[in-house]
């Protein structure tokens, strides 16, 4: 079932409250892949209710990002969740969510802000507002859903870490569940950007996994040292690919690596086609 | 009783949510007087529970401001709850609310934001930041108690009008429930920094509520011309007093008004011995 309005939302929730039945969310901006259909398993294995948001959200947005265009699939979406055992798609419009007049600037909007400390780096660099948006759509959505799980993408392992810290430092009352990054069989992370890329992009995007892979394969025979590992990475660029970064960072507070360990995920994000893609593995 | 822990407090709450039962809760700085004792008079009239808060909440002190000599009167205040009918008080430590090495700053730490029009004028122009803090407490403490009801006072408007605007924009699941300020029979608000003031200061603060009288008065007698209004305010002012401001606002979304009329909030914050006080009415 499909549900697009918050007060109706709410009602069904409050009855399953009621009734002592827990609710697991998925929130997503659609488009809808085996990398969320991964959450949406392990929520409805989890939970006696899943509810999956499907909401392309404007305030994650920076300028000149891909807002208009975003693959918007919300009848394959809701298919794709109903035989995956989904109790309800809640897709509402910017509208519903940001009131009439669109007016979603910080002049007239509350905002929920992550520390600056976690948004000051890696994606955070290039999109500057974005994980703001983040923080505050999935602030909402905890408030009006009231989940006891929510389930987010290793994927987006800053947005992870910075949604975990926001569930840490507002005390909200949710269990965040990490869920692995799903990969081709070719090794390329699941996104939906990835239906920007030509057949030739997708081939040029593996350089990502391989990447991180051999860095990983490096570390594993006990280089330590993360310049040593940087080094690695550059055999496997060419011309179509640019680089954005490529760091290593303690997963829990995004700390700055020098000498990498256990505790440490090699963060990268590069160009292919025009299309911005990112991935990470964890040491 | 009195809790200082948050998950003690969780698992209390927890269970009266499995009853059924309706939680009140009314967020203090402690120093509890008669304004405070009408919120919570109302909430254990309206809710199965009551729990008040008390937390002088650092991250809403401005530099120079009187974070280190605001008044803790705990025993008092526990005491005047329990007489009142208060299930819990609940009064953490710094240190449980913001976690080990108190870094609060916002590099370190998540905050919610109110937008920038309803900060940036009244007591937001003095107070840089301090509305930053009060709605990130808030939003910790709705996440913490989870209560179906929060009672502020009106003698705090701005805040007032600031937490209805969060709890509208991030969709918390809580009604607020607005109190009547209440005056000692001369008139004066009462305020938890009256403490400060000696008596013959008590006698030149009697000019806020004086000034706002008179304005409704001749609000009622037909003058609507805001700098009419105004004027009448400057024949009340002597030396002892330093007006910070006098301003006309819209009840809902602190617009200028220049006519007033009956949305209109006459706001108004005025310098005794150095002490600031604040006050407003509804016309």
């Amino acid at each position: 079932m499909i549900i697009h309005q918050i007060e109706e939302l709410r009602k069904l929730i409050k009855s399953w409250k009621k009734e002592g039945l827990t609710i697991g969310l998925v929130p997503t901006m659609g488009a809808l892949h085996n990398g969320h259909l991964s959450l949406i398993k392990k929520s409805v294995e989890k939970c006696d209710r899943t509810i999956v948001s499907v909401f392309v959200n404007p305030i994650q947005f920076c300028p000149g990002e891909d807002l208009e265009k975003y693959p918007r699939t919300l009848d394959a979406d809701t298919k794709l969740c109903e035989d995956a055992g989904v109790s309800i798609v809640f897709a509402p419009s910017p509208k519903e969510m940001y009131g009439e007049g669109h007016i979603m600037s910080n002049d007239f909007l509350t905002y929920v802000i992550p520390p600056f400390f976690y948004v000051n780096k890696l994606c955070g660099k290039s999109r500057v507002g974005h994980f703001d948006g983040v923080c505050t759509v999935v602030n909402k959505l905890f408030n009006i859903v009231q989940p006891d799980f929510a389930f987010f993408g290793e994927k987006d392992r800053q947005q992870l870490i910075i949604i975990k810290k926001m569930v840490h430092d507002l005390n909200i009352p949710v269990e965040i569940i990490p869920c692995p990054i799903v990969r081709e069989e070719s090794g390329l992370a699941l996104s939906s950007r990835n239906k920007y890329l030509s057949e030739n992009g997708k081939k040029e995007a593996l350089v990502l996994n391989r990447i991180l892979f051999n860095i990983k394969t490096c570390y594993n025979k006990g280089i330590k040292d993360v310049e040593a590992l940087t080094e690695t990475a550059y055999s496997f660029l060419n011309a179509n690919h640019t680089l954005e970064y490529l760091e290593f960072r303690d997963k829990n507070n995004l700390e700055e690596k020098k000498v990498a360990d256990d505790n440490t995920i090699v963060f990268i994000a590069l160009h292919v086609e025009n299309v911005r893609l990112i991935d990470n593995i964890e040491l």
